[in-house]
């Protein structure tokens, strides 16, 4: 077994750290993180780290290595907590009520033991509570889960107080270095004024292809049949992802703003949504009245020389997300597919903003995202 | 003042970091470091963070603060940094050869007692070894200069035997988080079998106004009567530079080359070059010799539906720095001006790269890179 450390003063030789995880939420990118943990273990080793998950949980279990301030899984322990079963007297398994009040347990014992990293890969806007309670007892949390930096902005200011302790790259752009970026042009005192970015893989693959003569009806089809959707396209449409996001990249430039005070154009109206219309009659004819609209609008950006994004724009007072008319050669204009874009403007990056762009979405990726995370903390476990 | 804080706990509140930082070299980047500092005071007050500068050297003096282990500088001071001029006796000034001898002992002063950066923003091949005992003295370190990360691959591993105390962001792309986004990658477990990058804003400038028909030796001097390129356009032209960054992420990425290992493709022959030929006469004739070559090769480009770019490539086996056609609609192929751009292809970005493009030079971008790995060690102050 790795070996706790704790640096005693700058100069001690570099010795393996070990960082405790306990993942919340087993889903896609909480089982890809499991994968990565594992098969990471030898490149991590050889960088002195060695991540040892104590816990995992769902909505309704949580699954604990006995004694969770020594012990640690070997591999085949971790195909148990896949399953979420206790395994031979080695885990405990907790249901219901329990789950939270352990967690906290878990988080105060370890807390102040050896540390721990909390991982929310859940979509849970219960998490909030919990985690800041988890951080004040001196653990690292690590978010892939929006909805507990898009809460109430006491809330928010509350799960932050420590921002040494938290990290949430994965919540904008999957594994794209949004965040990380963002944070170190702040703390270089290079102030952002403007952030404008095609942060959703659907609306950004559906406004290209929109921008090929394509119909909405026909390319969202399309795409719901390829599993690029949500189950129910208005989840997409409606832009509420889009504006969680933009909310978050806000707060984290200082903005004391709440959901509502985004502005969200949503792609369908109140009378097609989903209390007013089933998700198949929404498919069927509602969407089919949506085309000739937009299709309008991506016909006169064109006779503009620009294209019609979906972006959120961060930029003086203003916090919006919805169809913008952005120049063809622009980074946003020139988007094809389903890729995320982010343009930063500050003092150094003027004339021609910070471009980041790759894959926003996938659990793989994600997950990889939460991992980086994890590692980064790594300086607070010496 | 504020105090130096030593965290002893995990669950220790968050109080104010102080990290002491001497500055080797006062050139334009050094220069603009120390203006930011100070800019930011009042940003990394709230950050819980203190930058104090207890000594700025260049290549024949030394100022320190008299007693650099409890003093500091104010403001005013640092106008006197500026000038290398010792002040009404709370700084002592050093000269020649006890330079070295001199930032040595600081740093084994402060390395114990409560930590150092080291800032590296000259353009010295020496400071190397003074770096790696920096570093062993448990200092960290910061580059802006290249040479360190470019010297022999055993002087190299020395350097970075303690990865976590050094950062490099500014070395590549300024202020780009390219160096930071490879870690990321890297540390989760995704890995990155293809880089390939326009690291030159000189030489990306000059390709992209070749590929709109103008001649090599026009833009050539166009760019140099703008103070775009260097005194003498071959040390661009040469790729060396380039080459040198392609080293660094080379090594990033875990190979074990030195600059040999490198092909270069330069712009000029050899008879063209600084030991043939002045740098006048290099401009009045032997650059218009260029233009034809070079046209010839846009248009062939062209005709194939690319555009020719001069770009690193770290794929295979291969670390390579020269010409290339590139297809039209790659980030690399739509770039225009003096933009860096660097794809990154990986696991988790393999049909579509992650891109990282913006302003990759300058001294002001330069020190605002420098500054923010400066803030990212603060978890080694605690």
């Amino acid at each position: 077994m790795a070996t706790v450390s704790r640096r005693s003063e700058m100069t001690k030789a570099t010795s393996s750290i070990t960082i405790p995880v306990l993942l919340l939420g087993c889903g896609g990118v909480g089982r890809h993180l499991l994968h990565h943990i594992v098969a990471c273990r030898d490149l991590h080793s050889k960088m002195g780290l060695v991540l040892r998950v104590v816990g995992v949980s769902d909505s309704r279990s949580l699954l604990l290595v006995d004694d969770v301030a020594t012990g640690g899984f070997e591999d085949a322990l971790l195909t148990e907590i896949f399953r979420l079963k206790s395994s031979s007297g080695r885990c405990q398994l907790v249901k219901g009520a329990e789950v939270t009040t352990n967690i906290i347990k878990v988080a105060g014992l370890l807390g102040k033991l050896t540390g721990l990293s909390v991982v929310d890969c859940t979509a849970s806007p219960e998490t909030v509570h919990m985690l800041t309670k988890v951080i004040d007892f001196g653990c690292c949390i690590i978010l892939a889960n929006k909805k507990p930096l898009t809460c109430t902005i006491e809330d928010y200011d509350s799960l932050i107080s420590n921002i040494r302790r938290i990290r949430f790259e994965s919540t904008v752009g999957a594994g794209l270095p949004i965040i990380a970026s963002i944070t170190r042009v702040l703390g270089s005192g290079d102030p952002i004024y403007r952030i404008i970015g095609s942060l959703s893989g659907t609306l950004g693959y559906v406004m290209s292809e929109i921008e090929d003569g394509k119909l909405l009806s026909e390319v969202v089809l399309a795409a719901k049949s390829l599993g690029y959707t949500e189950p129910d396209p208005r989840d997409d449409l409606s832009g509420l992802d889009v504006a969680r996001k933009a909310l978050i990249l806000a707060r984290l430039l200082g903005w004391r703003i709440d959901m509502d005070d985004i502005q969200v154009e949503s792609l369908y109206p109140k009378e097609l949504g989903p209390n007013s219309m089933s998700t198949e009659d929404f498919l069927r004819t509602g969407i089919l009245s949506l085309d000739r609209g937009i299709q309008e609008r991506a016909n006169a950006a064109s006779s503009r020389s620009k294209v019609l994004r979906y972006v959120c724009v961060i930029e003086g007072s203003r916090c919006q997300v919805g169809l913008q008319e952005l120049p063809k050669d622009s980074p946003l204009g020139r988007l094809r597919g389903s890729d995320n874009v982010v343009e930063i403007y500050s003092r150094c990056y003027n004339k021609s903003p910070m471009v980041i762009q790759g894959a926003g979405a996938g659990n793989d990726t994600t997950a990889a995202g939460v991992l980086a995370d994890i590692v980064d903390l790594q300086d607070l476990f010496h």
